[in-house]
């Protein structure tokens, strides 16, 4: 095997060069940088990345797994991670489960979870438990809205509470006919779409008010697209209703979509209230009133649990949920409550 | 060092069923997979794996090296590379160098390439030269605008022909003011913007056309808050502007908003032309007319070059623009010219 030692010899530096090279720290000019790099290329010494990671442990890597790298969601969150870790050294690195068994058991395999020193996790088939078991000793944190139940702290969204916000203030600004976009049977389970569709039923029944089950339309997936044909498909089946609680802001761009294609005025005839707080849902026509999960404070809680552990190792397994949602008014609802 | 034989004995099984589980090879009762994780778990062998990966040398995952994740383009490519190689056993891992030379290195520091089989790398400092001396063996693709010069292929995106097709096209229906939106100073480089801009200036000069400095408007950043800002100081400073060609679709989002709140009518008062082709691009109000770089034809090209140096070694050094930008005609631009 090519040693540090073969490659200082080639380079025409000592070992210690070599070294800080390959460790990135400063104090090297250019030209022996260069010529190191040649010497570490020409000798095939990429080998030993793997047996220094062996010696040291240390990648400078924290992974963040998550279903989909095409969601903003996900990405705007590993922007916040990126800005909190970054100035400890630790680099942010996205990978996709695919949201399947599969996906995650291979994403938490022991030669994938080599590259990282610690993990936030956002499983949405597998337990907390399963979790444990694949990342061992590992600092880890894990996402997602259903309670885990494993050996790490999990910081968890306010689904329910944000959903409850969404609904009540359509209400409160005279919606009669609440629909929600992207929104589950009862009782289907704990994952976003059916915690934020029980906010929903929640919000209505509190208010005394009856669901129906026709004003509650799945989407074939959380983007544009999606909310574009369940709006449409809603409004055929439902043309008098007259508010959507749509569970993603990118839904609800897909949303506004269809409405002005059926020349309903928002909010005039139809009230829209989305989900997340995307950076861009302050830029559609028209802005779109949003619920804020609190990103922010859930990004800042993921960085202070897996610095902890990475200073000084495992952290209670609790359930945080760092802030509560509140709600952003723009214009896609009314200002003021129509006098009834 | 805990080996896998130690493994096996804790866990009571062969350690080739204990090779089996941690290879992810089917044929293993989930009980028996779930003893040997807890034993692997239990005595810490997770070194292992990068011992593992030293004599393998593979490690399953394709590294996507790109100046920033939250930037929708960036994560529909991975999207796109993920559809290509995932049936060939890879995944896609994203990775964001934040575009400075010491992002870009650490992110090829030999640390960091041992996660990875193959890279795919968009550099904005580095040049094809430093990844080749980085990445050494390691199979590799060069994504980006400027041509890299190094040992590896290029996938490059028509960004001056296709500027030409949306300038060109705002010209045949009666714009007489287009202005750009993120445009750059004449001979600024070779990155993004600055080709986009050339394409901008060309097809004004073809046409007969002189190109006034007051239209080309710089942006903070190439999302929606950065496409808003920026029209709004282009029409402070040039009020009679009736077209705009916006870098990148996500600034459009904010042009068109901007436009919205000025009361100017699109496409009547105002044209507006994006690129990138945006999933979402087809949903904002009104939708937006973009051009297509040939999103699909790219990435296609990026995993055939992947898979190819995977399989059977190094490939020509080659920069490929593997198909023509083409323009996708919505409503933010007129159907049919005015008589003139």
């Amino acid at each position: 095997m090519v040693t540090m030692s073969d490659v200082a010899r080639a380079a025409g530096v000592s070992p210690m060069t070599v070294s800080n090279v390959v460790n990135g720290r400063s104090g090297v000019s250019e030209a022996t940088r260069a010529r190191v790099a040649e010497a570490v290329s020409a000798l095939g010494y990429r080998a030993n990345a793997s047996a220094r990671r062996l010696r040291t442990g240390r990648t400078g890597a924290v992974g963040l797994l998550v279903p989909e790298v095409a969601a903003s969601y996900y990405t705007h969150l590993a922007g916040r991670l990126s800005r909190g870790l970054e100035p400890h050294g630790y680099r942010v690195v996205l990978e996709r489960t695919g949201a399947t068994r599969a996906g995650e058991e291979r994403a938490l395999s022991p030669e994938r979870l080599g590259a990282y020193d610690a993990v936030a996790v956002s499983p949405v088939v597998l337990d907390g438990e399963e979790v444990r078991r694949a990342v061992g000793e590992r600092p880890c944190v894990l996402l997602g809205e259903r309670p885990l139940r494993g050996a790490h702290p999990q910081v968890a969204m306010d689904d329910v509470g944000g959903s409850v916000l969404a609904v009540r203030h359509l209400l409160e600004h005279g919606a009669r006919r609440v629909a929600v976009v992207g929104g589950r049977p009862a009782r289907a389970g704990a994952d976003m779409p059916s915690l934020r569709t029980e906010g929903y039923r929640w919000a209505l029944l509190d208010a005394g008010a009856v669901v129906d089950e026709r004003l509650v339309v799945p989407v074939s997936a959380f983007d544009a697209r999606g909310g574009f044909e369940a709006t449409r498909r809603l409004l055929e089946g439902a043309p008098d209703a007259d508010a959507l609680f749509v569970l993603t802001d990118a839904a609800a761009t897909g949303a506004l979509r269809a409405l002005a294609d059926l020349g309903r005025d928002v909010p005039g005839d139809v009230q829209v209230v989305g989900f997340d707080n995307d950076e861009g849902s302050a830029y559609t026509v028209p802005r779109l009133t949003t619920v804020d999960p609190g990103n922010a404070a859930m990004a800042e809680a993921v960085v202070d649990l897996l610095l902890a552990q990475l200073r000084s190792g495992p952290v209670p397994a609790r359930l945080l949920r760092p802030s509560g949602a509140h709600l952003v008014v723009r214009e896609s609802t009314r200002a003021v409550g129509p006098r009834t």
